[in-house]
């Protein structure tokens, strides 16, 4: 497989020195749609003419899997012509997706290149809200009667599954256009040509709202057995049908989105090497500030703690060990948390059977971290006697005791913030670990200096 | 939909109370797949009465889209019976990806029940590396000769399509079973009955190997628009064919890996819920303290400045904010980039690029978060002027160059890491937020007592 992508790029490069279009195009139509795609990829200064030089129809097809900014450069290098033939025979759903992503001027002018009847088609479908199920629908399906033959069955589908996205389910709707079933074709080419569709439909449908959100609608492809989904309105009226491969795109989006807002940076609508990196910078400078000021605390706090710092300047030392693996702690708990409520594994109402876990996650894991910190302080008393003077053991405890509390209030608020942004309608994804750390950072320190009190009061202190 | 949900749920309860096995048989046999699954979710203490009390065919398309706890406890308190026919009705690809998860004994167990033939397939199956593309395969699909007239290809498929997972796409294969090719209904149906299948081919066949990756087998449905692709040996013998249905939840467990690690978890490998608390301490307790022991160095390194501290206590007050901003920029840097080689956008030749980019991108955040940090000491004196006495502006000095510097090394080392350890063969996605945290904490505070010793030497050290 590998070897032959090798042969296929190495032809291509021959070829094209060559510039005979005849060759070029016939090479070109006999490669899988993948492969051209790669192709494209690997001779980005070839990418229009490579589009030019195909079957309309399996142009389009390579187009679609374009990533977005590749499809950009196409459309800007390719003539009018070759560009409105390629946006017209672009499946509906594919066309939306590409245009929703253009600024305004550049969508109305693509638009215009479009057929009438593409064009309202489109129109209709960028007038549905950004990550709902209306955009990535596709009208073109095969819809049927109940009351027709499996024979007419046939004839409608060799009428119209030429333009349609899929043949593998068919639609039943009444004389109003509303949904009564939907009803595969195994069944139809099972059954007799004479029986009537309504004997062969069971009322069980499954149908999306064209509100829905996309994220919802790969939950239910998920959970029903289907490779493509009819779209309602609110009335029941068959819209469109939405097939299964568009999931694998919503799925990986979504998870993009998550991660990098988990990374702390807003989520990015371009790949990474190919934003500029002035927007790059736009987008993530702004968490970084917030992040920044709400870590200013620490400096304010340590402000009152300055004359103990004095005093016992050995204290200082520990303040970073003690403040990470609160940090450390919350950014674990924080990542799981969202990681399961992502895939649905927990919802807002079971916040307390995430509280008790936690709190004896955290108090397990405090004192395991605990226990190092005080044998780290005995071990260095050990080898250099001086290090920490007479009251080295009260040391320990000071730092061992303070990873309990740390660790323990690290775990607490990174698996609760999750679920209370939720609850506040706030994207939980957002409770990144950065966030989450610097939450857990000024606490750390009071937690650390208060336990400093307790234990070096009237020796250090 | 919510309110028929809810209906369907009251109805159960009442249904079940009577006790009357034929009501709620019926009921059952009526429902969507995907209600009866959420019934079993809101009833768990009926889910072996209702998979045992529905028509098998219906009850083994329930089980295969509920989560594993929820099969395992099924299995457990289903007779062995009622489990035979369900293990044998389940497709094949389904039934492996159950039994791979279940402790050996168990399987062993569970195999005996199924008939010689599935038992055959099962095995077979389960012979593949886990994560393979061989695991996801099922043996069920329709294949077809290219001598075959399209008649016969439709007699085939009545003959066969009862048991095969998909007709949507039928396998050309020749009489040593080599795959051909793949050709759609769509093309038999529309094609006249006497022409031959070998006239419908084109021989462009996109085929996965048993041994490919899962997470590759994503890749190729995403870039080819197919339902189901076949699954070839080493000598192009088709094996089996995998479904597009199941890459959905490839990549689902992909990211969920991908994020826990990242939170430095290990991947866990039940749902958070569902585990039990001391194997989610174990997966917890490893990383937390590989990253204690490496943050054990700040403690360290403090040493070697205090004295420093010592003479200039205001130095300390500073040190939370600068270590945590090389953190967050740290952490930001690595999932950007994590996140871009998990969709493939970058790659590690691409070291350079990203190098290049992060450096600018490093010293604008820096520069920015300099300016507001020396603001802030600025401030301070402004309202307090004793607080950081007659040197502020060179204390002003030593905090912003320390958070350019911080920032760019956070940025860098957050970039790199994850493409050095890609190049090392290791995950990405294990140079985690805490992991790149912890890297840059130690170097922060080097960064931060060299620019202290640059301003302020002579003056307050």
């Amino acid at each position: 497989m590998e070897l032959e992508q090798e042969d296929i790029l190495e032809q291509f490069k021959q070829l094209i020195t060559t510039e005979d279009k005849i060759a070029i195009r016939d090479f070109l139509n006999v490669q899988n749609i993948s492969d051209v795609a790669e192709l494209i990829y690997a001779y980005p200064d070839d990418e229009a003419t490579i589009i030019a030089n195909m079957a309309i129809h399996r142009a389009s097809k390579v187009f679609k899997i374009l990533d977005f900014t590749t499809q950009k450069q196409i459309i800007a290098e390719l003539p009018s012509n070759k560009t409105a033939e390629l946006l017209n025979d672009l499946p509906a759903d594919d066309r939306t997706d590409f245009l929703e992503e253009l600024p305004k001027t550049v969508i109305r002018d693509l638009i215009k290149l479009l057929d009438p009847n593409e064009r309202k088609i489109t129109l209709s479908l960028l007038g549905y809200p950004e990550d709902s199920v209306g955009r990535l629908m596709t009208p073109d399906y095969v819809f049927i009667y109940a009351e027709n033959t499996v024979e007419e069955v046939f004839e409608t589908i060799r009428k119209y599954a030429k333009n349609s996205e899929t043949i593998d389910v068919l639609y039943v709707i009444n004389e109003y256009g509303e949904l009564l079933d939907d009803i595969r074709i195994r069944d139809v080419i099972l059954a007799s040509p004479r029986k009537k569709v309504e004997e062969l439909i069971d009322g069980r449908v499954v149908a999306l709202n064209v509100n829905d959100d996309q994220e919802y609608a790969s939950q239910v492809f998920k959970m029903n057995n289907r490779v493509a989904l009819p779209v309602t309105d609110d009335n029941n009226k068959l819209l469109g049908i939405v097939t299964i491969d568009d999931m694998l795109w919503v799925a990986n989006e979504e998870f993009s989105e998550d991660m990098q807002k988990m990374g702390g940076t807003e989520a990015l609508d371009e790949p990474y090497l190919d934003m500029p990196i002035l927007k790059l910078f736009r987008k993530r400078v702004g968490w970084l500030i917030v992040l920044f000021i709400g870590e200013m605390l620490t400096a304010t706090a340590m402000g009152f703690f300055e004359d103990e710092i004095a005093k016992a300047v050995v204290l200082a030392l520990f303040i970073p060990l003690i403040i990470s693996s609160g940090g450390n702690s919350g950014s674990q708990a924080s990542t799981l948390i969202i990681q399961a409520m992502a895939v649905g594994e927990i919802t807002i109402s079971d916040w307390w059977r995430v509280l008790r876990r936690e709190i004896i996650s955290g108090l397990l894991l405090g004192t395991v971290l605990g226990i190092i910190g005080f044998i780290r302080v005995a071990a260095w008393h050990a080898i250099i006697p001086t290090v920490y003077g007479d009251h080295w053991i009260m040391i320990g405890f000071t730092v061992g005791f303070s990873l309990i509390g740390v660790v323990l209030w690290g775990t607490l608020s990174g698996s609760m913030l999750p679920i209370i942004l939720k609850r506040l309608g706030a994207d939980p994804a957002v409770s990144s670990a950065p966030f989450v750390a610097t939450l857990v950072d000024v606490t750390g320190l009071i937690i650390y200096f208060s336990f400093a009190y307790l234990f070096l009061q009237g020796l250090l202190l």
